[in-house]
């Protein structure tokens, strides 16, 4: 039973907005469908907008390539303030993906979020980094430190905005529920995954089908095991390699799921779209009275989460 | 893409049939439908048999009453003894549930878990205690402890059994994500929820409809985040307090999912069943391949996880 909730006299609502588009080798042309679905879903009354993965340029990650590094781009860079100056025109917060150059040869897949005065509220460096057939990340991106200079965990900290505290994960992170619960006791008030996955297209149907079901259910299952809700933006499209060895079908899919996992939006898998949600954040409010994790969490328990494998027990062994 | 085991010779498989039905005030009666699923489900073939939680006799926790204690029983005592020559018999493992006596005044829920020969395999005391409107279990079942005599952490450790390493865990620890990922590194094969839950029925058919999709679908992202299969089996039927001010309609829908989350079985909302799937265990070794989580978990990012809130950070101000 969902109890009513007498003392809380306001509704804390957000709109938020996906945009999902395919992307090819034209930067111009990738840049402008992500500002014209910003500008169309502002018109619309969104007040927070979520960009897909690395969205001004192809999935060059299909291969292994030393000049794709000439994609990344410092933080403020060119980018990111097409993006800031958006943001305060339109007044709203962007969540927006870039291929980040930190340094010479040091690189990261990096969320930038974009404050409504055009300010950089934060970034997030992507923490977990995969390496699979067609998804070559290790190679290009380091993964997310996280110790500010006075040596303090910073490791999953939500990003304050005049919106709220955003969880701002990306792609691969997705699978991991630690970063979600991370995310949570640090006070996020929702997730948002930038994302970029897709199918093989040499898989068949029930295998394709199984890896997008799961990439959904993942995150619906953040939702619910954190009371908050969970949006990912996922581009469209078939990309081939340069060097043609390598074909994904991006699977689309966008979504955006309340505190109990329901799902609120969902895009199409084969077409740009701009899925406008309006979430009322004091739903998790009442959400998590009724199912209250938070408080039942056995932490006197839970130390070996930070070990690679159990090892030392004795039901390794097979 | 999903390799093909070239260097697998021999598929693991087991056969895993789940008991679901309803339970009354008469003891013998829910013993006997206990009793006579495993024996059917034997006859059909099942290795591993999973039964619903404290399934010989009502939910009592639907009301606080003292009297219910008398329900409580050692393990051994004449209900475990009673599976144990049954699981002997029928050449079979058999998960059960009862409510554990362990000494006056220290009472748990717990899941014995009994081997071939009739011996007890292992016993597993429901980490995770719920308390909330007809759910007061917080009032009769100590939380598990987990330490062994000589201190060793023994948390959340899968059983040993001729079957595999079985990943037991109960009800309200179907919430958690970190009892199902420590399970997975101390190297369970596969996960099993005994549970009592359902609706109230005053709620809304829309509010009921999400909280049982978020009951599967959390349980099914423990099996994606971990590349192993996961059962849960729920007792069905309507159940009223004895004090008339509960009542609780079980919503059965005891299912099994394969290691990406995909629902291999399911059993109906309001009818007895025996759900039998074949499980082909080495298939989590090919899904740990292409989705390897366990390589990727940032282990050096994850002590907060411990907290029971990040209170250190800026962030919790809101």
């Amino acid at each position: 039973m969902l109890l009513k909730l007498f003392d809380m006299t306001c509704k804390k609502s957000l709109s938020l907005a996906l945009v999902q588009h395919a992307c090819n080798r034209n930067y111009q042309q990738n840049l402008d469908r992500s500002l014209d679905g910003i500008r169309e879903a502002a018109a619309k009354g969104a007040q927070l907008i979520l960009l897909q993965e690395l969205h001004t340029s192809p999935y060059f990650c299909q291969q292994e390539q030393t000049s794709y590094f000439d994609l990344a781009e410092t933080i403020p860079g060119p980018t990111s303030n097409r993006f800031a100056s958006l943001a305060r025109e339109l007044d709203i917060v962007i969540v927006t993906s870039l291929f980040e150059k930190r340094a010479t040869g040091l690189y990261h897949d990096t969320a930038v979020v974009l404050e409504r005065d055009g300010s950089i509220a934060g970034i997030y460096r992507k923490m977990h980094i995969p390496d699979d057939p067609g998804y070559y990340e290790k190679f290009y991106f380091t993964p997310g430190d996280h110790r500010d200079k006075a040596g303090t965990n910073t490791a999953f900290t939500p990003i304050k905005t005049s919106l709220g505290h955003l969880g701002v994960l990306v792609c691969w992170d997705q699978w991991f529920p630690e970063a979600a619960r991370l995310m949570t006791l640090a006070g996020a008030d929702i997730l948002l995954y930038p994302s970029a996955i897709g199918w093989d297209e040499e898989d068949h149907a029930a295998e394709q089908q199984r890896q997008r079901s799961a990439w959904r259910t993942i995150q619906q299952a953040h939702a619910i095991a954190n009371g908050i809700p969970v949006a990912a933006c996922n581009r469209c499209g078939v990309e081939t390699a340069d060097d043609g060895k390598g074909r994904i079908r991006f699977w689309g899919s966008s979504f955006v799921a309340g505190p109990q996992g329901e799902i609120l939006a969902e895009a199409p898998i084969d077409d740009s779209a701009i899925s406008l949600v309006e979430l009322d954040l004091t739903h998790s409010e009442a959400v998590r009275r009724l199912w209250p994790y938070l408080r039942d969490r056995r932490i006197d328990a839970y130390s070996d989460l930070s070990l690679r494998y159990r090892d030392q027990t004795e039901t390794h062994q097979h």
